[in-house]
């Protein structure tokens, strides 16, 4: 049977296409022989009414600007979501069938190498939080009508996450956000913390200020009147909440615990298909978006701010003025920061240009979330907290790496450096945590001009970049001329006469840089490195260094010992072979450090200047 | 003038009090030149009356079973919290006045180091899931009548934290906690996001199943009134909403914007001195608790699953098994997990220790956070999720050993090799991230009987250890009674022929084994270490084998190049100099991972035996 339906469908045909989206969960995971049939079913009359009637989307031009946003944060449901895009044509029954197979594109939990998928889901409670940025872009950048749809599961709401995102959306008052949450009561392991308690969801829905609509979440002509509710509902966004029976529509699988994430046998799955009236071939005409352009503003070339060398200035400092320069000149840049914007000096983009500005208060994952929600949008943003406070989104930075997103993250106040405040609020494990993220850059200025450089470098390059700033002002040592590729690294100090090699970077530069001098007066020369990239590192430089200083190396790093700039010299230095170097000191934070200046914690986790040439010494006797 | 004030005292008692804590807050801020004065003057009366009428403490033993808890979730007004330590006789005011000074235990933010000190903070929004953590310890574990009291700023009520806090508290109806909301308008850089609302911020917290209670939060009889109601409020925790004033007591700081975390100036210093009445040096006599016993079971010896060499069983699995036998022996160990415990095996413990398993939902913050908090309590906690979703959780690591907190973490569906489920669910980044903890133990094994002893170890070990298992089966190759101490790594084969040494742990030690054979089908001999402990790593035994095999190393591991078992190997060997290995060659996931089997996607990430084959050759050659 092959229909097409035709663009105003009955209750009748919702029910077809939502028990082929049950067919096909039931095909695809069974053939795969794992994956999510029954979180799928559940949800099937919510996307089939979905798809039929309110889904404005070219899935001939998934680029087209105009269209809306589906994103199933319960991502597990990924059967029903390929069965959603086989009936939009986007996919054929072949592409369907090798679900979770070795190089398909329909894998386990969605990823956007399908074109249709905007981010990647599977770790919950984060596709709430990424659509509100795709609204805060649709309402308050493109100003162009597109819907931000979210399908939720029930299980994910325990996760904080979705209440920092029920708090940004009716703080944004984006009513062109709709959530809708598949509540089948049954979580992985039985069931969830508050079952069919619809009333519970919404009371908190409410309090966060939203507009929640209660509804039997498998009565197709009530999903339909809650969905154009929504779609009308103004000043705030809604929250549908559809009690649903995981397995629905199949007697020995409907509401029954010890379903979840398992495929069904083949005569199982016969058995179901045969009750749940076979398999069909349904095709639909998904309702195209209107053909309106997103404001276009011209970009004008970027006019970063210049220090002058030997003044003080901290680079985080550098980091808000180059940003507000960014600002300036390139109309897609977009800034967000976690209520810390007076420290990271977001602010001054903030004040430039509030309107391309969303304060993000102090949560972080739904910032970093925005970020990507923004990156979704084409938007170049950037988002900015303590360094230390990313850990707090780890995940979301994790899981944006696999949604191939383009972020800009950038992290004040690292290190020991900060001085009284103590170590909570000491990045001590940054580098750690954004070197192990797939196709990062790690960025570390240790001044003024080359931060103002690294930030324009961002903006360009693609993938997850992080800069880390520093707290203290720091004196401005390269010309503002001076150029600072992503890769590279600076000879800061270095001669023939060089008996090692010290590789710093941001605050522990300026150690190296006194170490030089001191070493000098005693008549021992070393080469300085400033290594502002972290990731990539100049492996072929920094040998040649090592080499032509005798072997010897000492590292240096505001940083815990693992997974820093130690790690990654070494890494880069033996990565064509070994040997290299052959007299090693890695200078880090060794233990837990406390409050105190900035120079008296240095000197105590022993890497400050009198550390750096104490190893320089002991190396080069 | 010096006054010990009575047990029962009046409005104008606790109003000296809290003069007192805000001249004490301005006097050692101002001495430091930094802190948050302000801050800690609005919740001067909240804690006023709690000090002096509502805490049970024996200041002199911290120690005391029955002592109440108080943690200050907004850590930055450590001023007040130092100034009611002052108060309460525990530190002198030279202590006081040795605020954020190097050495001093006064430091910025409030860490364990002083014993009145739960844990640390300064990372907002963590307070509170860890006193949840405290409240069930009490509850259902101590069955002891403490109390559980948390001080919470407002701008970290926008932390989704929070509100996965709110929610376990009123689902395990924990009644011995109150939290006291210090509204007081003003935020780091400007106002939160609902300034003076309280009835939002009460609307969310009744949705959320907390009995709110709105008061002026400097009135000090409605405070007393409010802490009376909360201690006798049955089956739900209380929030008090305390609408107070940032700078409370002195006019030109009084809800004015602009004196965030700014210390006054000498002069404005002894203005606002004045204005409060000038220094006091009340002591109070804080009541102490009575002297019950927290019910005491004895431990038995620990009888460890024992599993027959050969046998295929997955180190999940022996997790599960090996911590229901923990639990069996030790009336200590307490699991938590977050709705996954039928994929961590968690489920083992659970079902034979219900009364001492916590379903923690899909919250990995909470989680940890009740970890620390039972931690705090002096239980064994154990918590598991994927590994993949402790990343949601960093920051509370991290934290958490800053709190010297004692954490047993256990990751499950480590790497590439879980398969179908594709990488939203694979941990990449877990040993990078752990390595980066602050004195933690990663252990990583690769059969059944090695994860049953290192779970036994875990237990013993002091400080955050994190065990990373495997979703697939895998062939037991050790026997019941082999040793396995933390820090040691295992030969697994070993002659005075191996050409190379090849390292790897869990599913690559397999790997490793597979390829073993095939070399030596081909006449090459390798060394295959298994290095279960990924730090402390063993780098004497390493350094050796090295040198025995020709100074050629492979390292193979289901993880990201960066931060993990070759940068973890590295270190080791050059830590004492460098020039070992002399050619080395890091097998890691290097392309971002798909669906497919686990051979598969082993093969495709270069990580399985036919690479460790070809890496070897090329070395050997």
């Amino acid at each position: 049977m092959s229909v097409t339906a035709p663009a105003a469908p009955n209750v009748q045909q919702w029910h077809e296409l939502a028990q082929q989206f049950r067919v096909d969960s039931i095909r695809c995971s069974t053939a795969a022989g794992s994956g999510h049939p029954t979180s799928s079913m559940s949800a099937a009359d919510l996307m089939a009414v979905l798809l039929a009637s309110h889904l404005r989307y070219d899935f001939d031009n998934p680029a087209n600007p105009n269209n809306d946003h589906l994103i199933f944060s319960k991502g597990h449901a990924s059967p029903l979501l390929y069965s959603v895009y086989k009936a939009a044509g986007a996919i054929g029954d072949g592409e369907l069938m090798a679900f979770r197979k070795f190089g398909s594109r329909t894998q386990g939990h969605p990823v956007p190498i399908l074109p249709w998928v905007d981010v990647a889901t599977g770790s919950l409670g984060q596709g709430l939080p990424i659509a509100v940025g795709v609204a805060l872009a649709g309402k308050y950048l493109d100003k162009l009508p597109y819907r931000m749809w979210v399908l939720l599961g029930d299980s994910e709401m325990a996760e904080g996450s979705q209440w920092e995102a029920f708090d940004h959306a009716s703080h944004y008052e984006l009513d062109n956000l709709t959530a809708i949450l598949d509540m089948n009561r049954l979580g992985q392991r039985g069931p969830t913390e508050l079952q069919w308690d619809g009333g519970a969801y919404a009371a908190r829905a409410k309090a966060f200020g939203w507009h929640p609509i209660e509804i039997d979440g498998h009565d197709l002509a009530a999903i339909d009147r809650a969905y154009s509710e929504a779609a009308s509902h103004r000043g705030q966004p809604t929250l549908v909440i559809a009690k649903t029976k995981k397995g629905a529509g199949v007697s020995f699988l409907e509401d029954k615990e010890g379903w979840h994430g398992k495929a069904l046998k083949p005569d199982e799955a016969d058995k179901a298909i045969q009750e749940l009236g076979g398999q069909r071939s349904i095709v639909i005409q998904v309702r195209k978006p209107e053909a309106l352009q997103p404001t276009h503003v011209e970009a004008k070339p970027v006019q970063l701010p210049r220090y002058k060398p030997g003044d003080e200035i901290a680079t985080r400092k550098a980091y808000g003025e180059a940003l507000k320069a960014l600002g300036d000149a390139l109309p897609d840049v977009v800034a967000l920061d976690g209520e810390v914007s007076n420290s990271t000096y977001a602010e001054d983009f903030a004040h430039a240009h509030p309107d391309r500005y969303f304060e993000q208060y102090i949560a972080e994952q739904a910032m970093v979330a925005a970020a990507v929600g923004l990156s979704v949008r084409h938007k170049v943003c950037f988002a900015s907290t303590f360094a230390a406070f990313f850990s707090r989104a780890y995940d979301f930075i994790r899981m944006a790496a696999i949604s191939r997103a383009h972020l800009r993250l950038c992290g004040s106040h690292a290190g020991v450096s900060i001085g009284e405040d103590g170590p909570s609020q000491m990045a001590l494990e940054d580098l750690a945590m954004m070197r192990a993220v797939w196709g990062s850059t790690v960025l570390y200025p240790s001044d003024a001009n080359q931060t103002a450089h690294l930030v324009e470098e961002m903006a360009h390059h693609p993938g997850i970049s992080f800069l880390r700033t520093t707290r203290e002002k720091t004196p401005v040592i390269y010309e503002p001329d001076d150029k600072f590729p992503v890769g590279g690294l600076k000879v800061v100090r270095g001669s023939a006469e060089d008996k090692c090699t010290v590789v710093g970077a941001g605050i522990t530069l300026h150690q190296a840089l006194q170490a030089y001098e001191q070493l000098k007066s005693e008549g021992i020369s070393i080469r300085v490195v400033d290594l502002y990239s972290v990731k990539p590192v100049d492996g072929e430089t920094l040998r040649r260094c090592v080499k032509e200083t005798g072997g010897r190396l000492v590292t240096v790093e505001d940083h815990w010992a693992e997974g820093g700039i130690g790690d990654a010299v070494l890494e880069a230095l033996t990565n064509q072979g070994g040997a290299v170097p052959s007299a090693l000191t890695r200078l880090a934070v060794r233990d837990m450090p406390g409050s105190g200046k900035p120079q008296e914690l240095l000197d105590a986790a022993g890497i400050g200047s009198k550390a750096i040439v104490e190893a320089v010494k002991k190396l080069v006797r």
